[in-house]
């Protein structure tokens, strides 16, 4: 009844790229609107109660406490910005993910993809105001929601597989606690490259046939960009704090 | 700073177009997870709390009231399934979208988008259950308000566009509150056929490049079919009730 994730290490890269699409299709989305600073600005939001948080604070927050209430960050791959949220209030019924950690906010990454996120704003929306503030947060969250899937399930499945292929080169390291050389081994430059050559072929190819007079087109550089500079790295982070937090045992396991 | 809306016929008809893609992909999303008839049925939701609503329904029921709060439903082409949401909590500038009604819940087709939203389900997602209830439900509603956004733009902006192009024919028919005519003025039965040739087309390229082994593929003649027999029917259902709700009268906008 409930899926399982298999370790195979070519699933769980088609996986990732599955999630390619997503990302890119929500930064498209995003695009449509204006960079629209005042929606970021702390205590601009022109919302009722909202205090000294931005618009933007403020619908992620709402976004993240509903989200909470039907048990979203209850899977592995979705992790909250906000760390008070309100407990599930649905049973939800989990496999055994076969993760060597029980809590999955060991690796939790989100302050910095929001942050990183946040800062490329001007690099992929077009500059000014067009008063859509509304939308501009809405599209934003999904965004950071799907940036965030795809950082923590490569975090965690990717990290798991790459560990049961090679325990033996990982163990010593990780008892060591050497993090540059577990960083180093989990480090594959040539499937970074393609990963690369393919985000920037995907942005093209789903660009390709929009009209131009009605939908703004974002620069197939700039996701290329986000990825190597944001993205890769930050899952490269999250594989490494797993690791060192699963520890080298596999009884360690429960 | 705040973008208004053209009455040119082709512009119009391109943003249509575009909205195409998203309700598409919105598909195509659900269709990842299985039927999951346990999620539809009214008091098995598991929500501590949800009474006698499905799980379903308390996650439309909590997507609208997040959404009525920032103000999404300010705007025509967002209409909500629930009446009684609370009122926005931020003050919202809307451009004079130079329509002829005042009360955007003129045409409000969410009720009837939702009952032929959910007897589609087995015609486009695997049969069964995967137990991923709470998934299923939230894209559910990424859906519903992807074909919102499309019936009630369409019923809202384009009626007014053919109004507005062929007043002298429409006037009279408007005025003996003649139903029957305005549909039949207004219907463009090659438009129709060519926008059922578009997105079969459009499905079948969006998912060209998908990898089957992670991804579920939608047929494209079911997204044909739920334009042909659920949303071009509401758009014009929805452009007949607001032509006879605007009056003939061009003095009747203020």
């Amino acid at each position: 009844m409930v899926p399982t994730i298999s370790f195979d290490v070519d699933l769980i890269a088609a996986r990732l790229s599955g999630l390619e699409e997503t990302i890119i299709a929500r930064f498209l989305d995003r695009a449509q609107f204006h960079e629209n600073r005042m929606a970021y600005e702390k205590g601009k939001s022109g919302f009722e109660g909202g205090g000294e948080a931005s618009l933007f604070e403020l619908r992620l927050r709402y976004q993240e406490e509903m989200d909470a209430v039907f048990g979203r960050f209850c899977v592995p791959e979705e992790r909250p910005f906000y760390r008070d949220l309100p407990a599930p209030r649905r049973k939800v019924i989990l496999p055994d993910y076969g993760l060597g950690v029980d809590d999955y906010d060991t690796v939790n990454l989100m302050p910095r993809i929001v942050e990183a996120y946040l800062a490329a704003i001007p690099s992929f929306c077009p500059p000014g105001d067009d008063g859509q503030y509304g939308s501009s947060v809405e599209h934003d969250v999904m965004v950071l929601q799907a940036i965030s899937r795809r950082v923590h399930f490569g975090s965690y499945f990717v990290a798991e597989a790459k560990y049961r292929k090679d325990a033996a080169l990982y163990r010593p390291l990780i008892e060591k606690g050497d993090r540059e050389a577990v960083l180093a081994l989990l480090s594959r430059p040539e499937v970074e490259q393609r990963i690369l050559a393919r985000v920037r072929e995907k942005a093209d190819w789903l660009q390709s046939k929009v009209d131009r007079r009605i939908r703004k087109v974002v620069d197939p550089e700039f996701i290329l960009s986000f990825y190597r500079d944001v993205i890769i790295p930050l899952t490269k982070e999250g594989q490494v704090r797993y690791l060192l937090a699963r520890g080298s045992s596999e009884a360690g396991r429960t």
